[in-house]
């Protein structure tokens, strides 16, 4: 049997295999998502996002437990570099989420220390959609909270989660910097906190306000989205985009508010499935992948059609001032 | 005369006005641009970031103070929705920089409010190139610190700030995720903070460990780059990244420990030029705008080549999981 069929049949060694293929772009990966990508699109994908020390990491360890104790077989894919699935935290977080490494119906894959950005979230797509394949299901993707990053996320999942932490300053600024926006589901983790009441309570007065949603229909307006979706989606975006983030009070580190997280996230998952929401993400996400494929191939395709002594001149007048990058790109194009 | 003649003169509603029409996206900012080019590369660009409420505007209009008492002519870029240079903070702090927005010699820019993330990194350099052929030097370019923005700062910017507050929790987690990689000078704002001698100790240590300048030495790189830089200048990278981060404790709300900051962003800039650095970094800067502005019109060639229906009809296709995005995005270029 080849390496697809046989994590198709759920060889954990196998799919392992698979992953690093992707993680180092390998051509042999192509052929693989090719085959394994008619299997996708069943799994549902959970972002959680927040900035480091929010205690993200904490929060998916208590919610692959959650998911676990109803027999659902959990992806988790750590995309943070400090997070203790990527090996990054003290060695404590790891000790506590133990059961979760050596569970055989969960899969921990960390991402973190890949190359540049943008290969990174190609790389992060195919991950997930190897163990939406394999029948993991949910797949949680933690990520640093970080401007690109979260905006990347929220086109990846189908429920966004942002954790903040009362008293970490990052409250009332990182709502400004518009983390709302993204936010399916806000939760408010360290309820022990004596910060979280009152941090909780000015975030229920900002949903209040209405803002939210802004950045994810920003994403619907790429032009790449505009050419690539038809009409009858982008009204539906039009007409369903009213969902407003439900706020959960949690403390992780003892699993409280975990249940009510599982059920926010049920609830939105409901919300996209009686709207033409959940279509619309998904249709959302791909064309924002082609996007990225096509940018990298067609830039790809320009260097192989390149002399690099021709390349290094341009360069060099550009350095020189003679000629302007605007004008560089042209001649490149042309 | 013509609106570039007008701005080189020194003309402010003029410089105003090709910004307007940079952030638009015109066909004129275009010619600009390659007009105005030749002019440039002469401002020293100091890139200050951070987290969300690290202080970081309080820091570029002190900054902005200390050079304007040094008659230099200074230019500010906020590419930070929350900063009050882009009027998104409280009115307080406005008052506050008021002599700078009514100072003929300060010119202040705000790039908050436009489009996607790939658009307003190319419309923050051409922006800087405007200031910087007009005459303004330094130019201070505050962003928010995120991921990506934090890397394009580093590769716009000779000299890049890190702004870290005390006590705020971001300080070690910030450090973990990289932030001490893009850092030339790292301040730790707010010295009168109880927390800050203890997040100055610790940074002090980590620097000693010897971390840093990874992410711009990833930056370095990338495939355009690789094809692009000659030989000489990648090993005269290799030879000369050596700079170790200083340290500087301010309380930017009263103006302490502003002057050894300055020193600080002098020193590093002392090393650039001695060194062959500071050509480095311009190359470095050129090369990824250079890059970005490929993509994006390598992209736009293409969409202008399709038609909607067969574009339409090939992500339906993927939607529905019968071809999968890299052998569409094939099938799109081929």
């Amino acid at each position: 049997m080849d390496l697809v069929t046989t994590a198709l049949a759920g060889n954990r060694r196998a799919i392992a295999r698979l992953m690093t293929l992707i993680e180092n772009g390998q051509e042999a990966a192509r052929n693989a998502i090719a085959q394994l990508y008619p299997y996708t699109g069943r799994a549902y994908l959970i972002g959680v996002t927040g900035s480091p020390g929010a205690g993200k990491s904490t929060l998916v360890s208590q919610l692959a437990r959650a998911y676990r104790s109803a027999e659902r077989r959990v992806g988790i894919v750590a995309v943070d570099p400090t997070s203790p699935f990527s090996g990054g935290a003290i060695l404590g977080d790891r000790v506590r989420m133990r059961d979760l490494f050596t569970d055989p119906s969960v899969f921990v894959r960390s991402m973190a220390s890949r190359g540049n950005l943008g290969g990174l979230a190609r790389a992060t797509a195919d991950v997930v959609k190897v163990l939406d394949a394999t029948g993991f299901d949910p797949i949680l993707i933690e990520t640093v909270g970080t401007g690109q990053a979260e905006l990347d996320i929220a086109q990846l999942a189908h429920t966004v989660v942002v954790v903040v932490a009362p008293g970490m300053g990052d409250d009332i600024q990182a709502i400004k910097a518009g983390i709302l926006e993204i936010a399916d589901v806000l939760v408010v983790n360290k309820s022990d906190c004596t910060d979280a009441e009152r941090t909780a309570a000015a975030l229920e007065m900002m949903l209040e306000l209405g803002s939210g949603h802004g950045a994810r229909r920003s994403a619907l307006s790429s032009d790449f989205m505009r050419v690539a979706a038809d009409d009858a989606s982008q009204s539906a975006a039009a007409a369903t985009d009213h969902w407003h983030p439900l706020l959960v009070k949690t403390c992780a580190l003892v699993g409280e508010g975990i249940a009510e997280l599982v059920e926010a996230i049920a609830h939105h998952r409901q919300y996209l499935e009686t709207t033409q929401e959940l279509g619309l993400r998904d249709l959302t996400r791909l064309v924002n992948e082609l996007e990225r494929i096509v940018r990298d191939d067609l830039m790809k395709a320009l260097l192989n059609g390149i002399d690099q002594v021709s390349l290094s001149d341009l360069v060099a007048r550009v350095v020189a001032r003679e000629i302007d990058p605007q004008t560089a790109a042209r001649q490149l194009i042309g």
